[in-house]
């Protein structure tokens, strides 16, 4: 099998006009009628109208009686009319037929009851009042929906109401999803390797697009894991398109791989329409009609499987059904970093969002298609169009709201150095009924002072240790926030090490091994607290860094130190103890540092900021951050100094 | 049974405080551990941490060969490095994990195959470079998602991907809900008697709830209808309660009238909080606690029955998962008549919406409970607080929307004179897939022309006939709107004659016999063209109207005035044959009459008015006005005149 290279990619407007002209027009689905009991959410195929009138008799629109309204003529508070009751007048409830010869109901609350089955009214009616006549609300035979109308809830109560017992409704669009890959492990029961062995992951996509076809309203099926053999996909393809699928999913082996063949299959079975969009992530995307059915070959990676689907099998599965298109609500946002951006691809930059101040703050994720947590963790979409080279910090663009807009409100924004202890903070508020939320951007201590200067977040973490005093955080908080009113609030106190792989097999005893020709090291970021407190200590003891093999390497947060540490990518890194421990790796002591949070003292009315502080400073908080070990939290949440002009 | 006379009524806000105060924090559903693959749209009752690491080993992020970064120091364009495969350099393709010994991808873009396994590149990497590093995504151990979060689609991609097999989520709330009245019929099929006989109507209002219930995340069950007996809703409460439910609704019988026993038999059994609430719909509305459990008497009405679901049944549902009350899109409205409002009740005033020019005009529909189409036809909700006596024209307000918003930029707003042909265009325009919809609102020619000129609509549709030259439109477009450019094109030529009970029982002969004794008339509203028009032929004959009895009632369509004949109201009624033949009435036609489009020339390319002026030149159109009987559609669509400065 020769390797494919790219026919030439179509830009995202090009693929997408090209698709749904080719078969959103088309009548694929067909239709049914169905009992209206099952019709909630269904889109009707034909016009529905009214069986019968509604009401179907002239009814009572008030509990009270039911009179002839000249029989009233002339009450009033002072001058009651008295009526005899079952002659003159009829006790009547809302929604019942009014007697023969009756055309008024006179309300319970303007009447009084007397003995021998009289009557006191002390205001006149008039004809037809508090009357609901027949057909006020549908006439029988009048256009209670369209066609292409989804049915609401109270739409059921409109057709049964007017007697309407079945509709006709478009049939749900079938979606075959075809799972593709040697690397693949079908789920949990099923399998017989174990993640991991031999490249092997657990399948994931299949169930991602099959949640994506139920909530565009279709029917998905999931088939089973077809092995990266020509002559197999071939045909299951074959199977698929001459089943009862209305679209079929191929997912992946879509882009230029040796063994992606969805290429070629689709080739040799019907006409691949696009090959490659110039869309990021989703670049890898097929699009093909087999047997004259839609067939997506959709990207391996989970992220840029989601946003393909989003551009192309969502908006077919809607057309087929006559609905417009699922559109995300936008909102305008400001970025808080500035984000380049590759001409002639359009990106779809996943973001953090949280209202800060008046406007709302967007804090780009990592890019890589590989990271579903990079859709997972993020509030909203930046797209930048296919023209753009990126934005400058500040900008204002729109952002697709991933999470409902209220949500904003309530949202935490946190920008800064990273530490367990937001984590657990975030868990712990997330309890709170009024659905409260903490959204973390990891940028380093200083990155998050900055970020408080700019107004792009509510609260920092730092652990910003000045040289000259050994304090922590109130030298820089002065020093970059000078304008600023700023409190400063204890959080935990914590350990910061040298962490090693298992049983230290290097034999590392400190610092000043650092320097060995055998001994690879993976540094932080210039700016972050760990990466200051590395330099401060390599001072005070005499050590060269430029000495050290790796120190030019970095890396964002403790975590992803741990990580390189435990994979074999270095063999030594400074972080937190609670990071070694996570991985199951060694850790040597090195300080106690101090983790604080900073917040401007405008915000601290702001409920969010509020609930910060209070959960800092629960029992809760205090243990799970003691289980963790390498913690002090003895004094979280504790106001310790307020700085500013 | 005493006749149940309101407790003091509580405020909206009162109410809703005191009902989720009591109610929404308790842990009244526990939870369930479910698999990740059943997992769409269930709420997480715990933290969910990840159980291995994602990538589970150093995979390429790229379609490429494998190599050791420091092999390819140097490579150029010009100077390409030469590499021996399966030695040097290793085919990988994306996802797949790099062999022992490497720790860079080239891109197969990047690079040529020789002979003899030997490849050619034309740039260096870098160590990782196009490598995705283990537990670069998601680490083992990691947060995934904190409590009381909603899963969305590619949410299940991460917990498969960290291979989390189940989670434990809430249980989805179940709510048993209790139809009673002695009126009511249950659905086709379990019933022996007829709709209309003897009052008796269809049960819709279970199912509306039910529905609602299933949106709110929750399991509803409806119970057989309970009859209008106190003993057997006291039974079918006592067992609802004691049953797995975690709340009951029961509908209705919470208002005063005699037979509502709702109110007695909560009290009876448990703790009435709150009898009736200051909104409008939805005053009667009753809830309780018995057993420990939240129990709601929903008001009659299925418009009021919605509207104190959403209120109190609904956020309920929300609060008991954990999850933000769901709250409805909000947008700026123009009001494009005045609406007066009573003072100390928050009222939902349904309205038609649609985007006109740059803002959006909101025209207020009928606001009776009883008439569930006033939300079926709204596209929002006004909501006017108990402090407002009312709005005036052109006021601006916030409207809760009833559909997307994206839906509001497709919508044609036509205001005027209501003819069948505009439910026909809006049945043909709905066909169309780009999701067109046309809202219209029904106050008369007049009314049409007055809406344009505020720029509330983009067409109106009038037959004003001027007496003078017995021409349509012209005159009263140049009168009313002299300031505008404006386009008249033609829709439909129409007859308009008496309306009158089949078999004609008081032998009308024609407009002469309005003024007979035994005879009462049903008259349109002033400013309707078929106002006019019946003043002119009058005029002409000779005829006083002040000797018609009911000359002084007015209705607003021909519908209504057809109704009124059909059910007794009125004797006799001026207005066109298709309302007369929907409702099997006899007909005496008076003058065939002019019906036109009115449209700004301004909004002539707006593509939903495109669209109108196409759809009315079709075929279909014109056939199916044909079918209706008394139009001639010869000239549907064609331009007729422009009229302007």
């Amino acid at each position: 099998m020769k390797r494919k290279i790219y026919l030439k990619m179509k830009s995202l407007v090009e693929a997408r006009e090209l698709w749904l002209n080719r078969f959103g027009d088309r009548d694929l689905l067909g239709e049914e009628d169905i009992s209206v009991l099952e019709a909630l959410g269904r889109i009707t195929s034909h016009p529905v109208f009214a069986g019968i009138s509604s009401p179907p008799f002239h009814a009572a629109a008030m509990d009270g009686v039911a009179v002839h309204a000249e029989s009233t003529y002339g009450a009033q508070e002072r001058t009651p009319k008295k009526l005899k009751l079952n002659r003159d007048a009829f006790w009547i409830n809302t929604g019942r037929p009014i007697p023969e010869g009756t055309n008024s109901v006179i309300m319970v609350e303007k009447l009084r009851e007397l003995e021998d089955e009289f009557i006191e009214i002390y205001a006149s009616g008039y004809p037809w009042e508090n009357v609901r006549k027949v057909g006020e609300d549908v006439v029988a035979t009048e256009l209670l929906f369209p066609r292409n109308h989804r049915i609401r809830p109270y739409d059921l109560g409109a057709l049964l109401a007017a007697d309407v017992d079945r509709i006709f409704v478009r049939k749900r669009p079938r979606v075959t999803i075809i799972p593709t890959g040697n690397e693949l492990l079908g789920p949990v029961g099923t399998r017989t390797e174990r993640v991991g062995v031999e490249g092997r992951i657990p399948e994931s996509n299949s169930v991602i697009l099959s949640a994506m076809v139920t909530e565009s309203g279709g029917i998905p099926r999931i088939e089973g894991i077809v092995r990266d053999v020509y002559e197999d996909l071939m045909e299951a393809v074959r199977t698929a398109v001459e089943s009862d699928a209305h679209m079929v999913i191929i997912n992946a082996g879509s882009s230029a791989g040796s063994e992606d063949y969805t290429y070629h299959v689709l080739e040799a079975l019907g006409e691949v329409l696009v090959h490659g969009v110039a869309m990021m992530p989703g670049k890898p995307t097929i699009l093909a009609e087999v047997s004259g059915k839609p067939v997506i070959g959709n990207p391996g990676f989970s992220v840029s499987a989601t946003l393909s689907f989003d551009q192309f099998g969502g908006p077919l599965l809607c057309a087929l059904q006559g609905i417009p298109e699922k559109t995300r609500k936008r909102v305008r946002v400001y970025l808080s970093r500035a984000v380049p951006s590759k001409l002639g691809v359009e990106e779809f930059l996943r973001v953090n969002l949280g209202r800060v101040n008046d406007r709302i703050v967007a804090t780009p994720l990592p890019r890589g298609a590989g990271s579903i947590t990079t859709l997972t963790r993020a509030e909203g979409i930046v797209r930048l169009s296919e023209l753009s080279e990126g934005l400058p910090r500040n900008a204002e663009a729109d952002a697709e709201l991933l999470v409902e807009d209220a949500v904003l409100d309530r949202t935490l924004v946190m920008i800064g150095s990273h530490d367990m202890s937001i984590d657990v903070l975030s868990d712990l508020m997330g309890r709170d009924p009024r659905g409260f939320r903490l959204s973390s951007a990891n940028v380093g201590s200083l990155g998050g002072l900055l970020a408080l200067r700019s107004g792009c977040a509510h609260a920092a973490g730092s652990h910003l240790l000045e040289e000259a005093t050994g304090e922590y955080n109130r030298f820089y908080v002065k020093k970059y926030l000078p304008d600023k009113k700023v409190s400063l609030f204890h959080l935990v106190r914590r350990e910061q090490g040298l962490i090693l792989r298992r049983g230290n097999p290097k034999g590392i005893r400190g610092l000043e091994d650092l320097v060995r020709e055998d001994i690879t090291f993976m540094n932080r970021q210039a700016g972050s607290g760990t990466r200051i407190l590395l330099d401060f200590r390599l001072k005070q003891q005499g050590i060269d860094p430029t000495a050290i093999r790796g120190y030019d390497r970095e890396e964002y947060t403790h975590m992803a130190v741990a990580v390189d540490i435990k994979s074999g990518v270095s063999d030594v890194g400074l972080g937190i103890f609670a990071a070694a421990r996570a991985l199951d790796l060694d850790f040597i002591p090195v300080v106690q540092e101090q983790y604080d949070l900073v917040i401007p003292s405008a915000f601290l009315d702001d409920e969010r900021v509020r609930m910060l502080l209070d959960t800092a400073a629960t029992e809760p908080f205090r243990e799970r951050m003691t289980s963790l070990g390498g913690y002090d939290p003895g004094m979280s949440g504790e106001f310790w100094t307020e700085i500013g002009p």
